[in-house]
């Protein structure tokens, strides 16, 4: 097969002395092997100067790598998700400490690893994202993706919230509670499993419902198929906040909408062909630890 | 549209005067309509003489009904369920009490449902079934099906089980623990929800694997497509007990593989055309009880 | 026995009509029995022009009355607790709706159960409480009160946020998680429910640490014996609110610490004769509410 | 102050080869040092000839010695307890493998902690203990105490059993599930967590009730105050099975009732005088584990 990698974008989380010197080993790394390498801007900002490797806000990036290469934790994974998603570029991501959920390469193997990979020796996996829009009455005042998770959290005033949710029109329940995660399996394993929602493994096609703190005790977190519409109504009274991968919060009145759909397009995630979704889970989650002796 | 529906088969509660009363008011109704009745023959031998309806067992009426009526609760639905799957014969469930998960008809409403429902106004859905098979060495000693579960649970002992579990092949964990749920969808509101299963929309094609009392407290229920293979194999010095949806009890010895599979075949079931996922879970988990005023 | 009642302070639920109607009719009930009625002063405002019963502020109302009458719901009932708690006079609650945790006459019954207590017909009940102290260094940044929480809670920035417990100067844990709870007994059906908390019988002579969200598995809720000291800092680079009973919003800096202990005076609360805890929690809790048919 | 110790019994899991030459090693140990040493009857058997010291049976050991030395892991320590709790001696544990809930001496340290110990530098700590007895009519059937937990459990054939539960002759409620742990805070941290029980620290007064597997999903685990009665009947046409700590089997019956209350001695344990609560639950829960990163 010939290689399908010809121009890469590397990425890297900001203001980390120790991302920026190994985002700079790799470059040269991938220079050397003849790639072309470029930098996304802002981390290129952060790295200082170090030419000759062309930085490129995301938007123009995307339309010139077939590959990006992402150094740091599994926040900036989410990051480059959400700003590569529409260009279909696959991502390898390389953590600097223990391995994360997404950056599956620890960074003593990042260059055997990305050397198998771009030989073309890796598993490809499509992981399903979130459309989130929040709409008051015809508007659509935001609208972003999400690979985690989109949360709507009470606000300011810490108080219980009381919405209702529907789903492709039908209603669900109306329910008070701190909040509610809305999750894809890439989120089940995030934010969603400290509120006691269910592991989702990538290939099940579900999102899922995790209420935080709700008051009836018969609440339950839900899965539901990844092809229905949520909505989700904030009745009067009531503020709260929304969050799209943890990231900037976005104010809700009463009366606004916050639809949620799966993305058009999912991320492809190229992991190295010993990658195995189990043994990722069990490192994580210490499933070797056994409480009582 | 032409009536797709001529033979009617009827499979009810065993040993219940109140369920008898309604499957031969049920027979009758359906008799004065034209309809060919056939009764299952467990079923009419709790019902005493109830000429001129022919009695057949399961392997027999599968091959000559189109549509099944059940009249009990959830219970003998599953069980009908598990008789009828291979025969691809749909079925309808009539309930005593309140409404079930599955008898989604309530008595006072079962001939006007019913009219409805031979008239070809109804919504049908194929819900997705488990197949289960107990390995000791080559050879197969149980083979079932399941619409809810099966489930393996620690024996007389009372002592926690040890387990080791793959996934496709690919081993996820070493488990101790009381046992494990191993649900579908459907069953994932039934003995499942009561060991903090998560909620699975019958849309979503995963199977729920639900530990009962891990020791390790980061034991957490891991959704699964419901494409894959799951085995778990009993370590030495334990001893267990397989049932599936609740049935029997099957001895499983150190040593032997429990594998379970979504079955070739899901079982067909007819609603009423009001029928609604979401209204029945409010109905059943109560989900309009606040708990604190 | 003599009467032990002959002063009674009245509070409601501000701002609603309905309360207002009640305590009127309440003062008015008593004031006939010969019984000295005052209002507490917030109470009076909102019920306009009541005379001849005099309006005092909490802080007199507490020196001159041996009984107070709480009309309105449980966040009424905490809110009087708070401030009545130094002046050790007991509480009676009527609700206006179903009834409350703490409220625990009905409205109908409130003339009846009422004359029930005044005739010395009742079960005291002292319901211990928190007492809370938020230091910056050696400074007390505020005290409170509270009879079902404090809680601790991530900030504006909806990110977790990390902090280190210890008990008795013993080091606990270092938490990262969306905050904490720590609950009296009271508490424990309350918010702390919510978040998987214990229920604690009023009886019991603990505290409970109920983490929100926490990031690690095996964080779980534990109970303390309420003889001892809970401390909390908060570390560098996180920001907090925290909330005595659900009330105000209190800003927490890094290396601020909150120091909680069991208040030196619990609250004494008049039940009428036929209640009965377990009762109470049954119907809170609908605890015959059976989830599956 | 005078050595308060000079016989020491010696009590050890059975049938381990390992635990067997620590058992004679700490035997010698204690010999060298003027101790009069006594073996537990049964641990005796399984060291095979260790003369000089004498075998006695737990009801003779108990009168004799002052100080119980136990080998092992938390399970022989729960039997040590239960049976020498009537006559007040106080327990030493050496665990054999990583430091236990109750075994807190490593085996490394085992000669040096104990040296601390016998010369008075320790912890005393009371524990207590549960006694429960299971009646039929007038007629106790069984009795015996308790250090973890008393577990009713569904029986052989797997269905969900019903009972209706009282507090001081207090219904408190009808519950369907697999069965019912009723714990101390020593049991809190062993079976009772498993089933997502409350952690309750040794110093407060509580006996928690864990559900297992309730069928109402509004069922939560209740904390009792410890001088309270529980009563539990087996409702009609339910078989199950009652455990005390773990051991044997009692068959129970429709009507009999399982009565439980605090037993009137608690256990005592010595630790090392490092000893801290917390810190050996960080160790055995893993509290340091992070599970994301």
């Amino acid at each position: 097969m010939a290689n399908p990698f010809t121009s890469i974008g590397l990425i890297g989380k900001h203001q980390s002395a120790e991302v920026a010197a190994a985002l700079v080993e790799t470059a040269r790394f991938l220079h050397e092997r003849g790639y072309h390498v470029l930098i996304e801007a802002e981390t290129a900002s952060s790295l200082g100067n170090c030419a000759p490797f062309p930085a490129l806000p995301y938007a123009r990036l995307g339309t010139q790598i077939d590959l990006a290469v992402i150094v740091g934790g599994d926040g900036t994974m989410l990051n480059a998700a959400r700003h590569l998603v529409d260009h279909d570029v696959p991502l390898v991501g390389i953590n600097q400490g223990r391995v994360g959920f997404l950056t599956d390469i620890p960074r003593d193997e990042a260059q055997e690893r990305l050397s198998e990979i771009l030989a073309g020796d890796y598993q490809e996996e499509v992981r399903s994202m979130l459309f989130g829009q929040l709409l008051r009455g015809d508007k659509v005042l935001t609208s972003s993706h999400a690979l985690n998770d989109i949360v709507l959290n009470k606000g300011d005033l810490g108080r219980m919230i009381e919405f209702r949710l529907t789903v492709d029109g039908a209603y669900v329940y109306t329910q008070r509670s701190d909040g509610m995660i809305v999750a894809t399996p890439t989120g089940s394993t995030a934010y969603a499993l400290s509120a006691n929602g269910p592991i989702l493994h990538p290939g099940v096609d579900g999102i899922a419902l995790v209420p935080l703190c709700p008051h009836a005790l018969t609440a339950r977190p839900v899965t539901l198929p990844d092809r229905c519409t949520i909505e989700i109504e904030l009745l009067p009274g009531h503020m709260a906040d929304v969050h799209f991968d943890g990231q900037g919060r976005i104010e809700m009145l009463p009366g606004d909408v916050l639809r949620i759909q799966r993305a058009q397009r999912g991320v492809r995630l190229l992991h190295p062909r010993q990658y195995c979704y189990f043994a990722m889970l069990r490192e994580k989650l210490h499933w070797s630890a056994l409480p009582r002796g």
